[in-house]
C-alpha cells in the first residue's frame, strides 16, 4: 500500500502495562496521534478545528494487533486515507522498527461535524484535494 | 440481548479530550476493564494469570462509537461472552446512565497464551463452564 | 485527619506498568478524579464550570509515594481542604483498600482562573462557606 | 542550570483534557518519559533493569505548573541530576518549544529496589560515575 504520511513513534514505558508489553488502547492513541499529525502536514490543526466549530469524530475502529511493541522499541506508524461516502476513512498500520513486523493494523471511519451538524464531509474533499495537487 | 455482566462506571474527567468528550481510546479502556472486572467476578484475577504464566491477550477490537459521553456523565458497561474458534470474543456495549442511550458497541476477540505458546482456548472452556453452572 | 471527601477507587489494570504496579501518575490522576467528584458532591461540576469561564488550575502538586498498589487493589482516596491565601489547598491521602496502608500522601494546590483572569479565589471561599454550612 | 539530557516532546491532543490544555498528569509522563530516554542513552533500558530484579521506584514528585501547553505545541524537556544520600533526584524543566516559556518545573526523587530491597543506590553510582566519564 501506498502511505499517505509516516511518523516514527517511540514506546513510552508508562503505555506498557503488567504483561510488559504497550496496552491495546494505546495503539489507537497512536493512530490518533499520527491522523493529527498527517493534519498538521496538511496545514491544519485539530484543536484549532475544534475552536472554529469544526469537529472529526471517530464513528468506528477495527484494529487487529499481530505483534506486541514493549519497552525500548519504536514503530513506525503509517497511514493511507481514502474518502467513503460521508465518512473518511484511515487505514493505518504500526511497524515494529527494528524488524518491519507488522504491530497492529487498523481502520477507523471519521465523521466531520460543523457547529453541531454531521456534514457528507465537503470539509474532507478540500483536504484530499489538498493531498492530490501535491 | 442478555448480559453476562454489568458495571457501572464514571467518566472521570481527564478522560474527555480538547473537543469535550471522552476521548475515543478510554472507551476501549472502559470495556478492557469491565472484562478483568468480570474476571474478578468468576474468581480470576488478570495480574495473578499473568503471574501464573497465562496471558489473555486483545487480538482485534472493533468498536463503533454512537453518543459521546462528557463530564458528569457515567455509563453502564455491559458485556457478553461467546467462544468462537480458539477465541473467546466479547460482545460489549456501553450505556449513556442517564437515559439510557448507546454510547458504544465493541466487539472484542480475546486469545490465550499459556508459557508463551498459543492454545486453543482451553482455559477459556473452563471459565464458560463455571459462568453456565451458576 | 478530618477529611471533607472520601472515595473508593478500584485499580485499573490498564493503569498498571511493566512493573506491575500502578503507574505513579495514576496516583495523581486518582487524587483529580477525587477533587472533581468532591466539586460534584458540592453541587458543582467540572465541565459545567469550564463552559461557564471557571476554571480550577492545578499550580502544584507534591506526591509522596508510599506502598505501591497493585491489579485487584482498592483504594480509598480521601481529602481535606484549607485556603491558604489566593490557593485552595488539598491534601489528598490514598489508602489502600485492604490493609488501610497508606498509598500516596499529596499536597494539591489549586487557582482559579475566571474568564481568563487569575482571581484572588472568592469563588473558592462559596465553595467552603458551602461545607462549613452543611 | 547545566542539564544532562534534553528530549523534544510534542504534545499529543488525547494528552489535552477538556479545558483545552495539556492535563496535568501527562507533565509527570512526560518527565518520566525524558527519564527513561535518558536511561536510553547511558545504554540502560528500564524494562531489561525490571527484569534483572532492579528497579527504580519513584519516592516523591513535585511539580509546580507554569505555561499551559496546548495542541500543536512541542515542549523541550530537560534533566539534571543530582545524587542526595540514597536517592537519585531529577531536576526537570519542560519548556514550550515556540518561546522557550517554561511549562512545568518538577523535582522527582527516585529510590532503587534490587530483588525486593531497597539499596543504598549504588546502582545509582555507577550510572554517575558512566555520566561523569563522558
Amino acid at each position: 500500500m501506498e502511505y499517505n504520511f509516516k511518523l516514527e513513534i517511540k514506546v513510552r514505558d508508562y503505555e506498557c502495562d503488567l504483561q510488559g508489553v504497550v496496552n491495546n488502547s494505546n495503539y489507537q492513541r497512536y493512530m490518533e496521534h499520527t491522523r493529527h499529525e498527517y493534519l498538521e502536514s496538511l496545514g491544519e490543526n485539530f484543536g484549532t478545528m475544534h475552536e472554529k466549530g469544526v469537529d472529526a469524530f471517530v464513528s468506528r475502529v477495527d484494529i487487529q494487533f499481530k505483534t506486541s511493541l514493549r519497552s525500548g522499541d519504536s514503530c513506525l506508524s503509517c497511514l493511507h486515507t481514502a474518502k467513503e461516502g460521508a465518512k473518511l476513512v484511515f487505514y493505518q498500520d504500526l511497524f515494529r522498527a527494528s524488524d518491519n513486523a507488522l504491530a497492529a493494523k487498523g481502520k477507523v471511519e471519521i465523521v466531520v461535524v460543523i457547529n453541531g451538524k454531521l456534514t457528507r464531509g465537503e470539509y474532507f474533499d478540500d483536504l484530499l484535494k489538498k493531498i492530490n495537487e501535491r
